[in-house]
């Protein structure tokens, strides 16, 4: 009985620093152009899901961020639902669309990410990482960091305070563990920067449009060792939107042929299970594939969390694109390049298109529609018929506080 | 083919001022009584939606509140969707739990509302309540309520600047319209604060418990004219939760006769439709009682959103409880004090039980489930088959930002 949802438009903003503009205006070019693509009048949608993590630290809007943006727009009257999960927002709205129109509850169903992360005051903006980890937990995470650094012969740089990012540190902490346990080395981490730095080129929304090479990312300054700059992902605003349609509804559309979301899956994170040591991530995944019906040597392109350079190596790895421990071997051979045998984040990633934390999920569900579309210009991968997606959010425990995978596909046409 | 919802266990904290506990320890308590009255054991949960408004500015708790609580309670590995609708937070969260049980999705979902929002820098507190405003547009609001003051021969006080709650202006301006169109009078507003007092009196968990007369109401303080301190709502804390099961699982647990929720609409407002000058509150409840085959003559109590007294008179017509105009009648009446024909907000309502906003929609499924289930105690509604709840959150254009409207039952034993 279960039925699909198709994508019967996308829409999204540049991603970077938008001194001049808020929330509204971000959020309304990305759903105008999706409502555009979709060829759908706003009148024509039925419920709103409205990703956004931080709008109440940084603009003052604490609550109903989602209709302030469709009012300006002159949608209402239908339901809206404000959605959080920190950097998976975004994807939390996707899925819970798509659940919408799988249920057969609607025809057509808006999901929107957005996000305003640059404020004067640094301090806003920082306030937002910290507040996505458990606070009360928060110094647990730094004794791990610190204790992880020693063992490898270094030590966390006092000082920084509050102003240091926890984030990164939990990055470098993962990058560390996997340099010690499989032998990856900082070569590795960097040209993952390289190889983003060269998609990122080719993609005019990007935040960061010029190629860097891998010694260039790594003489740059370092951030959390062994991280350096390009290495993490930067602070930006953006917007990116999503019109959901029926299968009844995309052929009252005439589509032809659209993108379908094969699958969909949401889960929280916690600490690993005792009985079945999997990350959440490889959870979401495993149940991504089983539902489609499809495996990792199905997919033609993927875009994953590279809120660090070694965030993209271990979702290599969860995600099924290579066995344990040889995300390193992966990038070094070229596979996950334009050209490659399994082209990622050919957007640019997160890391060079940029990463406004509550647009992310969505904005990887543009890419990849956009490849599965034959329209993604430069960075087109010929023939991309299977595509994934996998964002994920927060920190809790051992693992991400919520994290979502999601299958599209694309028929011969 | 759509089934229902069931309520297989309710639980929520007292309201008020907990100043030494924080949302773990709040909602964490709402969790445990909801899963102790379902009978259900934490890993039993398939998935958990998370109402709160106001950690992100309240508590530094930025992102994945929801995460945080569950963690604590060694819930995890399941899809965790932290939702906003500024005070209809609650009652979003239990119309997506509730959509994912008739949709078949699941057979067991936690819906949470939970709110911390007393902090020592009251300007903190404040913030919340403009933050669910259009940030924007809020001038727009004020010029709005100075000019039908002075319609009525009154002037805003000048001054109180920033720390001045706008919202309880907006509904200083509701009552002024209701006063001057239906002849509306302070002391039926008084009526509405004095009747929630007595039934506050008889809820152990109700943040204020002393009755108020009507004539104490009015000599109260003024906050915006024609309102006194005891017909708005106050500040608080507090958390409430309900677990949902399908219908197999409640035939599974064993559950006798059930609360079943015959309906839930969401909805969200703007300007009022050109076309049809109905609230958003009308269309929600025309759509609940069209969903669940039943009208306002079924309903043998109520739960409705007093975030101030000339707001539940409004809902009483909004509602369907009496004609338009006819609230103030049907206040002085008696109609709905316990033991009247239609009992609204015998839980004391937000003024008297208190509105910890992201949990009071789900505050108000308890006290019905309690009602229908014949375990209210003092304030039991005899003989209670039927009831609607009424959840209202933020505001723009000229109509409430979300509201939502559930209607339970439950049939003779």
């Amino acid at each position: 009985m279960k039925q699909n949802a198709y994508i019967a438009g996308v829409g999204m903003t540049t991603f970077g620093k938008h001194a001049d503009r808020g929330m509204k205006s971000l959020a309304g070019e990305a759903i105008e152009a999706a409502l555009q693509d979709a060829g759908i009048d706003r009148t024509g949608l039925e419920a709103a899901y409205m990703g956004n993590a931080a709008a109440g630290v940084i603009t003052g809007q604490v609550c109903v961020p989602g209709q302030m943006v469709l009012r300006e727009l002159g949608i209402g009257r239908i339901p809206v639902v404000n959605v959080e999960n920190a950097c998976a927002s975004a994807a939390t709205a996707f899925d819970l669309a798509c659940t919408m129109i799988t249920c057969g509850l609607y025809d057509v169903v808006l999901a929107t990410g957005m996000e305003k992360l640059y404020h004067e005051d640094k301090l806003k903006t920082f306030s937002v990482f910290t507040g996505a980890l458990d606070l009360e937990n928060a110094s647990g995470v730094m004794r791990d960091v610190r204790n992880a650094m020693r063992e490898v012969g270094t030590e966390l740089p006092e000082g920084g305070g509050r102003n240091r990012s926890i984030f990164m540190d939990i990055y470098a902490l993962i990058a560390l563990r996997h340099m010690q346990q499989y032998g990856t080395t900082r070569e590795q981490l960097a040209m993952v920067s390289a190889k983003n730095s060269f998609h990122g080129s080719l993609n005019p929304r990007a935040q960061y449009q010029e190629v860097v090479s891998v010694q260039e990312v790594l003489a740059a300054r370092e951030v959390s060792y062994p991280l350096t700059l390009p290495m993490c992902s930067p602070i930006g605003d953006g917007a990116a939107a999503v019109v959901l349609v029926s299968e009844r509804k995309a052929r009252e559309l005439g589509l032809r042929n659209p993108v379908r979301v094969e699958s969909t899956v949401l889960i929280s994170g916690w600490d690993y299970a005792p009985d079945e040591e999997i990350t959440v991530a490889e959870a979401a995944a495993r149940q991504a594939y089983e539902d489609a019906g499809l495996g990792p040597d199905d997919l033609d392109c993927v875009e994953l969390h590279d809120a660090s350079a070694p965030s993209e190596l271990v979702y290599y790895e969860y995600l099924g694109l290579c066995g344990k421990g040889e995300g390193g071997r992966l990038i070094e051979e070229g596979h996950t390049r334009l050209g490659g045998r399994i082209p990622v984040n050919t957007s640019g990633g997160l890391l060079r298109k940029g990463h406004p934390i509550g647009a992310t999920g969505i904005a990887q569900i543009v890419e990849l529609t956009d490849q599965l579309l034959g329209r993604a210009g430069k960075r087109q991968v010929e023939g991309a018929r299977v595509a994934l997606a996998e964002n994920g959010g927060g920190y809790i425990g051992s693992d991400a506080a919520a994290l979502a995978v999601s299958i599209l596909s694309r028929g011969k046409s």
